[in-house]
């Protein structure tokens, strides 16, 4: 078991011990957002055969008086006109998508046209192959539509109905579950007596699973329940998820109720303590394939290790690459303390035309929630920084899930 | 009714009648990425009591010995500490976010500290306040908790369960139906027969609709049913929503089946062409307060119309303010033709340390699917405009929610 390691260990912990989740089949509107679990490539050409690009008319080669003017074969409905090619000076009228007849040479659209009885007008200068989609213009055989591991687009849904797909095989959704273990937390709804403060950790962990793919299954506060009670409901949330997440009841050593806990239920302990600020007391076991995270009680220390630990798990058990994205960035306002140890501050980043900027956002106490308002980075700070100077370079993780 | 009018008056037309829609409370976890309907402010400030920001000791000023150990009150839980006042020299044990003892002078976390019996020695220097959240420091009273019409975050359910609120008022999500028009468009799961082909344009609107906040009521093609079927399906259905999509069926003048429809139904039309490419078939139309498009049946056609007309009825029914957000890029690979018409080309923007750059993406005829394929954003290219040499400026339009 690893302790006071650097996030980067931690991390690799996790990934190790983190398992792709099976695939599931979904109906393409179900698969929106959901990752890829197959890489599927086109079984024929799109368009299959040449089609009309515009709902209007297919002409011969050669107006019928020289100039302008076709005999239009209006007996043919759009979909009839392949049993008949079309023979010098005709046209007849096709549909966006639709087949043309043989000898086709171009097509005009009805707006540049006027129809007379049988006989059409053409109103523009026509050129060869115009408004024809070629088949395999869009799509060749062969060509990726989608690769394995990639978000499924709500463009990859129309490319995948295109080919006539109904469905699509994803990775399933890991099933997460939330418990709130510091003595001192009600859940909302309840009116907290002195030295009880509401449950914040529980909904901002909620939503931050949801966002980055997880199922909840639970989201509960150990209040009112006695330490057998706790652990039962562990051991049994555990047959049901792939990842519990504990917030509270981090803090060292013999009073640490979450690794207590971790160990007494027999989960294998990856490591305990990361030399990061804030939420150091932070920890990750192993009960059989499921994940079990311990983050620190304090809102801010919380998010934190929601970010640094449990969203590269909800990745890797989807089949996205879990690698923190760092860019460099200057930072507008600094920060005025000394970071003993590696400090993760929370900023908004934003490109603008002198580059990429990040403001160190107010409240950065670990205690405070304000600090994670507007918040879409990490300014990653080393240990033994003197404070941020404003203007200076920093290193920022965005992040996939903003706060 | 306006003909062939300009995007931003086909625009504003849709605002003038857009209404925004009934309020609705949810429970904070269904309530991430809806529309806050109301300003929430803080009725107490957070904390409302100074309490422990790390689970560890409330320390009285001075130690016992003089330098640095303090004599620990045991019999005392952690929330019972409000009971007796710390004495000179004295310590009790805190947990984060309880309660501290009248004359706490700071807090120690337990990894600072040696406990021998009820002698706690501390191994760290001491400052005044240390570890102690002040009344307020987090929010005073009064201070905006989150804005009216604005998008809820995690951050913000964490806020609201922290003032113990367990749901909040958001903007009805708008109910929306799709129907694809085109007499030879058939359903994925049909077979098409020569001269059909699958609906693409359906999955690719129901998913955009869903991403932008559009509840799916029904996704429907017309294959199969007679034009009175059709009608008699299209007036059931705009009972029951807010927005209906018509796709395909736009042609010019007589023919155009898309508009015949909504005139047959009574509803009033707004505008009918647009003034752009690709698809300048489209239009909107009012039955009741229910808002009916349009939009072309090329797939490209169909994309561009929806982001620059429907998203923007979306938002604004779910109390959004639907601006484009144009910006100026560099263009960083052209486009070879010239744009007689309004022109807006997908393409894929991005920041980078040589500013904002915007790719033209492969595929940009109106009838292929090819260019949606990782377009954030639309390239606005004026009426009249000369091909766009590589390395321009350009405007772009960053889509809100991406193909």
């Amino acid at each position: 078991m690893l302790e006071n390691i650097t996030p980067e260990e931690a991390r690799q912990q996790i990934i190790n011990h983190t398992r792709l989740l099976s695939e599931e089949q979904l109906p393409l509107l179900k698969a929106a957002d959901r990752i890829c679990a197959r890489e599927i490539l086109a079984d024929t050409s799109l368009p299959s055969y040449a089609q009309s690009a515009v709902d209007g008319y297919a002409l011969a080669e050669n107006p019928a008086d020289g100039k302008d003017a076709y005999w239009l074969n209006s007996n043919l409905k759009a979909h009839e006109n392949l049993l008949a090619p079309l023979q010098a000076g005709q046209a007849v009228g096709v549909v966006t998508g639709g087949t043309l007849p043989h000898n086709t040479w171009a097509v005009v659209p009805h707006e540049k046209t006027v129809v007379k009885g049988n006989h059409l007008q053409v109103r523009e200068t026509i050129k060869a192959g115009q408004n024809i989609k070629m088949a395999g213009e869009d799509y060749a055989q062969g060509d990726q539509l989608i690769a394995r591991a990639s978000l499924i687009t709500p463009a990859h849904l129309s490319l995948l109905a295109a080919y006539g797909q109904d469905n699509v095989a994803v990775y399933r959704q890991p099933r997460v579950a939330v418990l709130s273990l510091s003595e001192n937390i009600v859940p909302v709804g309840i009116n907290p007596a002195v030295g009880q403060v509401w449950d914040s950790n529980g909904p901002l962990l909620g939503a931050l699973l949801q966002k980055d793919g997880g199922t909840l299954i639970s989201l509960q506060t150990a209040w009112g329940r006695t330490p057998v009670e706790i652990k039962r409901w562990v051991l049994n949330i555990l047959e049901q998820v792939d990842i519990l997440v504990l917030t509270g009841g981090t803090y060292a050593e013999t009073d640490n109720e979450a690794r207590l806990l971790v160990e007494e239920i027999g989960a294998k302990l990856l490591y305990w303590g990361v030399d990061i600020q804030p939420g150091s007391h932070t920890g990750a076991a192993l009960l059989g394939s499921s994940l079990i995270f311990g983050l620190s009680g304090n809102p801010a220390a919380c998010a934190v290790g929601y970010q640094l630990f449990v969203a590269p798990a909800l990745q890797a058990m989807q089949g996205l690459t879990p690698y923190p994205k760092h860019q460099t960035a200057i930072c507008s306002n600094g920060f005025p303390k000394k970071s003993g140890s590696r400090r993760f501050l929370r900023g908004q980043a934003e490109w603008n035309d002198d580059g990429l900027q990040v403001t160190v956002l107010p409240g950065q106490k670990p205690s405070m929630i304000r600090s994670l308002l507007n918040c879409n980075a990490l300014i990653d700070i080393p240990a033994g920084s003197p404070p941020v100077e404003a203007g200076s370079k920093v290193s920022i993780i965005w992040l996939d899930s903003a706060f």
